[in-house]
């Protein structure tokens, strides 16, 4: 399925959860410490401005507030109820709720799927529930929804005692409840706000998709950030990152449970399917995603974007007065993809004009130690570089920010910054603490700045990439380059091996060699064959997918009596190997020559057909030089599939040698692309493996392959 | 030369600079702002417990001090002088310190080599001061040096005024003032503090090396940090990461200028030479140094070190309160080379004894949110983990540090590391000023903590990685495997090609293919070699150095006939793509079966003879998949060297196919090694491509050679 083809779901009302009128908190203790106690505490203290309603049999009131014995006697409107009663009784609790009208509820209980067995049961009744009631339900096994602005704090646990949170244009949709309010704490200590945070525990209905897709079309959210470990639906995961595109949000994605260890980790903790870390990397760069490593990434990279301006290419000027950090951040400039071009004539003479005489005009600038003391010369030859139009950003590390005037140095940079539409941004280099004001004066005018110059650099490279998918976004509907060819599969899982699998490249018209099947009776009367020697000898048997590995290949074979000889010698190596394998015959194919590369395609479980792409043998696959796309795609993205391969020079002339036909191998990449979505749930795995690419306008050429069909 | 054979250079009383008896400034300012001044009012101000002397013949008092008209009629004993004079005066005024027995002087003055022209002779004349007169410089164009503790600040600019800077046992010497003293700024901030600051400038006299070293030898300085953008003497740097390993004192390097644009700017900067960044891994790699990315990074690692504890292996255990963050450490062990074993039997039992029924004792450990008010719980399953000896290091992510208990828990975390000596490292995750109570108690007791679950994953990584370089350290000494082989070189620089090159290659024992010169004369009459067919054919000519890209090879020529008319064809084509090339005849030789491998070496100016290894040709080249050693080194360093590349699974008998032989392939690298070493003065570069490495036991042979030489 393409990603614009995806029916997205029907959504819920969200506000109402993010912004309920009443809220219900069921299983609600007389012990606000209690997990049953924190929220009716927070609700109360904090600042809500709707109704919070205590369900317990066993008081009339609580806090300070009437408590109701069930859920029927709540007061409406109300529109979450938070659950905080025993794992057992939570299915019972949300058919309550649905009979009393309350359209969500937040279910804190853990004892579900993640610890198997009986809570697998459980859960599985509460799914029931959700189905039969139409409550929608976060959790279980979450710890709340904070709306941060109006102090709606639906949760519980030390990340909900705060009511002095920043605010911010972010959302944050967690798969980690604890870990998740631990990051909030850090990137509020960082002066970085949320407005929405959500932990989406197990995720029986409402998932961390569900949630990222809401916020992307909420107008008061500006970033959404997700801590994901694992989730099941990679074509959903691929829509929403199109979406996010479409409306130039990004998603700061940051990815956990990727090494194996990791990953085992991830499926004990919150019992999520987790597909391979290389397809969400896959998805990610396809979409609006970029991902972050660690709070302080984070709170750089919400900084960059709620500065609200994109570089319109990879140009940046550096900007110091002090050498050491303009090395460094060149270094790290290069890193992130960024170039550093000079600067123009008349710039040049401009700082000239102006500037100390021992100050260095290349890129990276250092206007020297000596503009300590004058901030206003600092800026004038800021203005200078951001009127070049050699460059897209601008990043500056100026070494008296903690002095006297830093307010009015700040100052001067946001009078700066409110005429020109290229980002700057600040590598800060001091500790936050001893220049809030100066900092304060930047948070107004949302004007980024990281706290080290290798941050900052960093930062000015994540806008670049997200601005550049932008630049290069094309239309979701993509060209068939042929119509959907019927395919006659076999009913039962199977392995089709070289010979039989050749029909079906040949039909979606992926070139493959030119091969004849001798049946084992005519092995040593073989005369005359219609193929151009030196040709290559292989045993064909659905029961040998890897002939090497038999010793059941001889290549290179030079003439008709030779290759009788290979015939029969590699019918007997494939006996040998395994003595019960059905040998259909002996494949000659004529020998192909020219770059060897690898194109395989598989249907991953949760992200679908997908189709990836090296060069050479076993060297790729030990240093893992993969690309991958998600199928069907064109030749363009085909094409893209190669270049961003680190050994893609090779197609290009490399030290002498001539070009080669990438349109021929894109145009391989792209029709397997085709044949396995069009027959899906028909395909396992495809592997080529070697297609050769020869020089170019002599095409491509699949040397090898194997389908592995599934039962449909 | 081999890192132990290094003299060290004789060792300047560096006490003495560091805690001067009196300190002079020449070119003293009344006004104490400017740099002349600031020194004045560091030192009078902020503790300095010996005496001042302002030198300027303009005042007979400054800053309520005697004003000395010049430098003779300072008073004695006084160890350092700092000068900021104009560099016009600078030499003069080293000669004079010199006569009146200042052993040091600190240069802020610009406008030397940095600046280039007149700036490199005003630096030749001060180089030729130093020698005549004794006074060992810093400087020029540094910004001064800081004794922490003692509050000895004689340096200028905003880094220095800050008199309540924390002390800590971490000297830094760093090739960028400015930079340097803001991140001293920021680690301050997060409670880390320095015993000695050095700010080395162009170091004209006194170099970066020259402080690392020294501070490696003093008892007071636990952990060395260095920030380099440049070092002219490679051979140095190495033996000084040898000293390290055998003190056990790790040097944190922050290695900058990496880049080709950072490189530019570091060379305009200080104004350093600057080696192959791929040289300086290796030097880093081989010796006691860490390389460090950012101020987050150096803090880290300083705290980690100065935990005093270090693993005995890769093992570790995770345990957290949630599993967010077990997911995330889990991953970047994972990276950082760590393993995660499973608890022993008995350890579970006992966790399972006392701990919530949802927690998860994989690792990583889950012990659940419920242990939020319970830390004596919690220390008690960590005691439990730390007694289980299948870890050699624990680090752990408890989410209730911020609660009002939380400096009882970090006295009992102070309790437990009193009993053990493997390292507990800490992920706080919690704003650190919210937490000051329980930190100090950390602090205290030298118990390694970081901000977050990622960066304390690492720290645990760069522990592991640190002592295992001490466990595996092997004596400097290493055995030749022949003695040294008089060789002729040409007396003027030259190429040899492969003919001429493989005599030299065979007196060092190392095997190349069997090949027979036929003189331009005899090609077509040639008769029977003594050779084994298949055979290369490839012109020999000194003008030619790369055969394959003049199209002067033909490979697997059959036989006599054949070979006669590949020679033809060679000469032509080499004829065709240089006219005038000189040549010498055609090179025939076997063709060599294996595994294709890339050899070199080169003399480096900076690091001196270097060997690389690199499998696959242009692929290897592409994926920079190479690794490097200092020449000369034995047998189990180029296994070392083998087994780092991310390809040597190939070589252990991959997918079945037969292991090959390594041990003939470490000789080849060893003997060349050798080779370079022992004739470093005319060597140049070699190359060795393709070296084919054979199944094991069959030997590796050289199969194309080229030595540059080059003028003794």
């Amino acid at each position: 399925m393409t990603p614009q083809a995806l029916p997205l779901r029907q959504d819920p009302e969200f506000s109402r959860l993010l912004r309920p009128r009443g809220v219900a908190v069921v299983g609600a203790s007389a012990d606000l410490g209690r997990i049953g106690g924190q929220p009716v505490r927070l609700l109360t203290e904090y600042g809500y401005a709707g109704k919070v309603y205590p369900v317990n049999p066993k008081y009339t009131a609580l806090a300070g507030l009437a408590c109701y014995p069930d859920i029927a006697a709540v007061p409406q409107p109300c529109d979450v109820a938070i659950i905080a009663v025993a794992a057992k009784q939570v299915a019972a609790t949300l058919r309550q709720c649905g009979e009393a009208g309350i359209a969500f509820a937040i279910v804190f209980t853990a004892g579900f799927r993640e610890i198997g067995g009986e809570g697998i049961a459980l859960e599985h009744d509460l799914a029931q529930a959700v189905a039969a009631s139409g409550v929608r339900v976060v959790g279980p096994n979450c710890i709340g929804i904070m709306n941060v602005p109006e102090r709606i704090y639906m949760g519980f646990g030390p990340g909900f005692h705060n009511p002095n949170l920043r605010c911010g244009p972010v959302a944050f949709v967690s798969q980690s409840g604890g870990f998740a309010f631990s990051v909030v704490g850090l990137v509020d200590a960082q002066g970085i706000g949320f407005r929405y945070i959500v932990s989406g525990g197990n995720e029986a209905d409402l998932t961390t998709l569900d949630f990222i897709e809401h916020f992307l079309d909420r107008d008061d959210v500006e970033v959404v950030v997700s801590y994901m470990e694992g989730i099941a639906d990679g074509a959903r995961l691929r829509a929403i990152g199109r979406r996010a595109l479409d409306k130039r949000k990004p998603i700061l994605i940051w990815k956990a449970g990727n090494s194996g260890i990791g990953r085992t980790a991830a499926t004990s903790h919150t019992a999520s399917m987790t597909a391979d870390y290389s397809l969400y990397r896959a998805a990610f760069r396809e979409g609006g995603f970029i991902e972050v490593r660690d709070s302080d990434d984070l709170a750089d990279c919400i900084r960059a974007f709620t500065g609200r301006k994109l570089p319109r290419g990879n140009r940046i000027a550096v900007i110091t007065t002090s050498g050491g950090s303009g090395v460094l951040m060149a270094d790290h400039c290069d890193q992130e993809g960024l170039s550093l071009p000079e600067f123009q004539p008349g710039t040049l003479d401009q700082l000239r004009a102006i500037m100390p005489a021992f100050s260095t005009f290349a890129n990276p600038a250092d206007f020297t130690a000596q503009l300590s003391g004058n901030h206003e010369l600092f800026n004038q030859g800021l203005r200078i570089v951001l009127d070049d139009p050699s460059f897209d950003q601008v990043i500056i590390r100026y070494g008296a920010v903690q002095g006297g005037n830093s307010h009015l140095w700040a100052q001067g940079i946001a009078e700066l910054c409110a005429t020109t539409d290229k980002p700057l941004l600040i590598a800060w280099s001091r500790p936050p603490e001893l220049s809030a004001r100066s900092l304060a004066i930047l948070a107004e005018h949302r004007i980024p700045w990281c706290l080290t110059p290798v941050r900052t650099a960093h930062a000015a490279g994540v806008l670049h990439r997200f601005a550049d998918k932008l630049a290069t976004l094309r239309p979701a509907k993509i060209e068939r380059p042929l119509e959907p060819v019927p395919l006659a599969w076999p009913a039962a899982a199977a392995t089709l091996s070289e010979y039989r699998a050749r029909d079906y490249l040949a039909a979606y018209g992926i070139p493959v060699a030119k091969e004849i099947l001798l049946p084992p009776d005519a092995l040593s009367s073989a005369t005359a064959l219609d193929l151009r020697f030196p040709v290559a000898v292989k045993v064909e048997s659905p029961d040998i997918p890897h002939k090497t590995e038999a010793g059941a290949v001889r290549l290179a074979v030079a003439d008709l009596a030779a290759m009788r000889a290979a015939a029969q010698a590699v019918v007997a190596s494939a006996r040998a190997f395994k003595p019960d394998a059905r040998i259909e015959g002996v494949l000659v194919a004529e020998m192909q020559q020219g770059l060897e590369t690898i194109v395989g395609a598989l249907c991953d479980p949760y992200f679908g057909p997908v189709v990836l792409f090296g060069v050479g043998g076993i060297t790729t696959e030990l240093l893992k030089e993969v690309s991958y796309r998600f199928a069907p795609f064109d030749l363009q993205t085909a094409k893209e599939m190669i270049e961003e391969n680190r050994l893609a020079p090779l197609f290009k002339g490399y030290r002498g040698r001539a070009p080669l036909d990438v349109d021929a191998l894109a145009g391989v990449l792209s029709r397997l692309s085709w044949l396995i979505a069009d027959h899906a749930a028909h395909i396992g795995e495809i592997d080529l493996n070697p297609v050769f690419v020869r020089v170019a306008g002599e095409g491509a050429c699949v040397a090898d392959a194997l389908i592995v069909t599934r039962a449909a």
